[in-house]
């Protein structure tokens, strides 16, 4: 194994494992540091891979490609999971899992490695790196350090560090009091403080949203436009993709909109407890289905719902590159070039609400819907017709059954 | 056909059907009145129907019966229409229909008749009656008036109100701004001023909710019990089913909870816009996912999610007394029973946060979730194998038919 | 109304109709006639449309698009209703509505006509059409004689073609002992001596295939190839989707392939006894399966599977033209490109075997799933942490419920 | 650890693993020998385990217990795998780990093991029976010797079993052509000469059935009567489960009925190439499917046949012992009831064919699907608003969007 790429942060952790590559497996490493929205600067991660001796460093803006490619496409599905959770955290992992296997393309690479711990909650994040690898670079060899070394303490981390030189801050010597996850969806926190399900959180540890409580006593409207089943505009403004999640993340964090504390059930067979802030994507969520409720119609949304939950179960499993997840995108996507329209939001402490929504090809047919008169465009002497085909087998049991219990 | 049992509200619209029925049919007519908790005094239809000539009146408590027998189980599904809709009108039809079955049954009655319009909205109400009565009573006649008279017009309605010696209230001379439909769980309102999906409600609507913007500035905690499915305490307290909604009703409303503005799609086969008051059943759906969190194993909730539009729509549709919808009941009501725990929920201006959750029999253990040791409860060794046999059909895949595109 | 478009066979019912619109709306009528392989002349349906005055007569030979673009695709999903039933009637329906709008277009007709009784099991093909008809061209007029006319018996339906100068042949002036539908995919027979579901068919209705009794005691081999989810070639000869129907066809019949007697459940909401012939798609149906099994992954395969049922009750009620329909088959045709490869099927006396396949990019790998030594392609240590944690729900669950009951 | 039970055949393979356990593990040894309908004799088992020291013997005949309660509820599902494999395999594990855990608790063990060898198709077995086990038994202690030991070649298994003084016969000594598994609903062949999937199967492996070309000429017909979903009787002849699939067997096996070559996809992520003979299981499911289509509702029916390849999945993967198989054998269930009828079977060379069904609550009504004069049982005018109503949509979508693509 001549070449590593190894998935850097710059952060503590990820550098002993930059030291742990090149002594253990005597190997060049490649760092490859991605700008998903995560809110930290990447030029230290450079400065630290340099001063490690790494001669290839990759470090990438891909806000774009992450909004565009990952979380509008998984929007167009509304997919939740299990209710409630946005799949923030799981919808990074592909992308960076896909920009690793290219990168080692590029240099020759025939390993990777990441920092998942496989411990707590981040066993899911193992999850989700590896099976994008061995997806998209089937012979690739995939080293999970912790797994594998026996820096099995914080203070066996911490006197490894140190031996290499490698700097630790004083806020690094304890184990924290949760670990997070962060990138232009969402922010998650979980484990440590957060671990018995009966106790919140508490207020410190929100980054991208004031509480509800805090939030301004007037209400935000918005008007989001999308085009092809994905927002373009906000008040009448076109912005990209990453611009467009960014603004969103703005005004929700703003007016108290996105925090989730729930029990999730993960992949690898248990219940872990996160919390989360999602700003713009809850907002999304909501109007969306705003739009989407005059643009598409009952047949291709009720089947949209029905293969959701699916959807949203194979993006948290870590299958995004697997052929069942592009067959149910195929079938989401043939209806989302019809969500074109206008819906307008009400924000306010906390709420979304869906206060109008419009298309200029909206399925929303007053004449059809009203009490008024409606020029025959629906005669009711249909219903009669329909109601008793429809009521016919049903007639058919209650004769041969009996009645319902 | 010598009696018809009618659905009779003892307003001015059932009660020109009941004349119509009188002089149309020159039959007995049964009226059944009940209260679903829709807020309304029942005595002064039994005046009204004596004063009419009726001599079989029924008046009917059903509150208890209809929120344990018809709402619970269908929140045992944490049933939802198109992502936003409660089902609050579609839950109580199929309880009328069977009691005026019952009655017919009673009385030897051959006919019923219900109020439904049959024009815009009502269309829906029609068609959830009627599939209930003959699915009950296979052989039973339906009668609606408003498929079969000619009094199609305001005006001819109140002519033919005078002319029977009806009294007509002032407010009842012109088409109402909107049409209501209330029982416990909610109230609806549709039509004529909420006609454009594009132009807000206006704030004095409203019966059941303060505005989010006027409910307190402090939250309200709930502690609320779950036994076999279904809630039974709050903050402690035991309650049947009935006093259970309406606590909640009322906790609701005073906090700005439960309000909802939708486009829908009607089985009938065009979307309606409604707007929808629901304060107990939006917290009943955020608790149960709550205490269902740590209660229900990932595979039976996510089944649970997989058929919940299915079962959703065929409420929706009518089909409460359908064998399928009996199949997945079924299917929903195996994992209830072992829905046994308590929840903590916090409300505040229009939100309703799950902050706890707990119960003696948890799935979630912080031995296996946490990011401390674990005792070997969780041996991240396997999680290699996991991932490695995961694994292996994407990097067939990947080697046969090359990477995803 | 000017101009009708009528779907005429040039048989006696939809010459009636023919003559009954001249007389009935005294619009120019335009005759369509198609060739989807039901085995008959098209010729003297022009005679006939030429003789009663009809000026523009339309006589197509559709049976490539047939297959190529509604057989192909639909197969594509392994469709079959109720377990069955291989959609031979429903898939030709909305092929002739497509093409009769297309029709109404080039003459600008603004009405389109049929013969289906609407009667027994002609109910489900009015409606197939009628859902075309709208959802093509959603202001189209259309008449359904058997709905509106008076000629309710047989003996009313001879009057009025001998009135009109329609020669009517001796066999046609009794009701038929059953009713016959056939295209090239299949031919059905239903009605009458057919109707008591306990009493089987006689010998004698079938006119594709011979008995399985009286099939070649020694059986056929055929190796089919698929291209691109398709059958392309037998025994290595390549050919057209309708000369590979029709090749399929001659070999399942001549082998006692492809009879089907069942009991069905229509749109419509009763049931109905069919039988059918079809020799080519029972073979198709085997052959696809076989080929799939090598070349479909896990995933794509299982979800395939789930979604069938549904796609197949949609084909079957009429919604070919439906967007929800055109969703699934996005989903379908997005793992159809992958379907490449040989079978090999057996075919004796009404069996279809598969007993060979094969494709250049086989996920098959004999290496993987042999029980010799397999040079570390898999590693049977895997398997413990897979088992483990696909466990570890299980173990949880019974920990804290007991096992299961 | 002090008490293993160990499922035991009597055979080389586990009686090799009876000595390697007393010699590795220095534990008692109970062996647990089950009568599944595999078709060996039991009590040389008895005798060897005697020999070899074990002083709890158990010895059980499950044939009834099987049929009655793995076999028939399956089959109420109409389960299959993939399309084609009736599941023979995978519903025998369930019992066998049940029983094995019951003989854990009533003799105080706390380990158990099994003889699956975790390679090849054995993989699914080990995931099969250690699902049941830790499902039944979470704290239970699994020993899988083929996973643990090093007798990993023919030569060091002999030389073992030599030094053992275990008896191995001629046959044994080398690796078998191919490996078999049998029980009461069927017997599968995998491996070896069976490896390369274009090659087909040779006449000799079959010992259930004749070949369809050695079949008799003439056909066999059956009456099959089903009560609550299960079949009960055979030309009126009353029969236990397992005499019912024993005499099925029998019909199906002298009729060259129930043989399957098929590839498909295991749990562990490869594919297999598997052939089955399953002649019993083979009439019954096309029986089923006929008296179910007189006795079952479409929706029920429907909603049935979407479930089924779920349930399936989870059977074929080893979750019978799972919440959600629960759940779906509740939705199951639940008509099966309903399912109580006669169905007659034409029996020809490898053919079954159902040739008529009735049902004393048949839901086949003559007189709504007949083309005679129906009585007003069904009145076509209904057809009219029935398909206005379903076309709405269609109606709007092609106004707003254009004709379907």
């Amino acid at each position: 194994m001549a070449w590593v790429v190894l998935a850097y942060s710059g952060g503590l952790d990820t550098s002993i494992i930059l030291k742990w590559l090149q002594d253990t497996y005597g190997c060049e490493v490649v760092t490859f540091t991605a700008d998903l929205g995560q809110g930290e600067e990447l030029e230290p991660a450079r400065a630290k891979a340099e001063q490690m001796g790494v001669k290839e460093i990759y470090i990438d803006d891909l806000r774009e490609e992450f909004v565009r490619d990952y979380v509008f496409p998984m929007f167009r599905a509304n997919a939740v999971y299990e209710g409630e959770y946005l799949l923030g955290t799981s919808i990074a992992r592909p992308l960076i899992a896909k920009r690793q296997i290219e990168i080692a393309r590029e240099v020759g690479a025939d390993a990777v490695c990441h920092g998942a711990t496989g411990k707590g909650n981040d066993q899911a994040r193992s999850v989700r790196f590896e099976l994008g690898y061995y997806g998209l670079k089937p012979d690739v060899k995939v080293i999970a350090p912790w797994r594998e070394w026996d820096l099995n303490s914080r203070t066996k981390l911490i006197a490894y560090a140190e031996e290499a030189g490698i700097p630790v801050a004083q806020s690094k010597r304890q184990e924290a009091p949760y670990s997070m996850d962060a990138n232009l969806l969402h922010i998650s926190y979980e484990g440590n403080a957060l671990e018995d399900p009966m106790v919140g959180y508490t207020e410190d540890i929100f980054t991208r949203s004031v509480a509800p409580e805090d939030a301004p006593d007037a209400p935000t409207f918005l008007d989001i436009d999308f085009e092809g089943g994905d927002p373009v505009a906000i008040n009448g403004e076109r912005m990209s993709p990453a611009t467009m999640l960014t603004a969103l993340n703005k005004y929700g964090g703003d007016n108290g909109i996105g925090r989730l504390d729930i029990v999730e059930s993960r992949f690898v067979g248990m219940k872990s407890r996160g919390v989360y802030e999602t700003p713009g994507g809850t907002i999304l969520l909501r109007a969306r289905r705003g739009v989407e409720s005059v643009c598409l119609d009952r047949g291709e949304m009720h089947l949209k719902d029905e293969l959701m939950p699916r959807y949203a179960e194979l993006i948290y499993n870590g299958f995004w590159f697997s052929p069942e997840r592009e067959m149910l995108q195929a079938a989401i996507d043939t209806c989302a070039k019809n969500v074109n329209g206008t819906v307008r939001v009400k924000l306010f402490k906390g709420n979304v609400d869906v206060v109008g929504r419009e298309s200029a090809q909206t399925l929303y047919n007053a004449k059809l819907s009203t009490f008024e008169e409606d020029d025959g465009a629906y005669d009711q002497k249909d219903a009669a017709g329909f109601i008793k085909l429809q009521a016919l087998r049903l007639r058919t049991l209650g004769t041969q059954r009996g009645p319902p219990a």
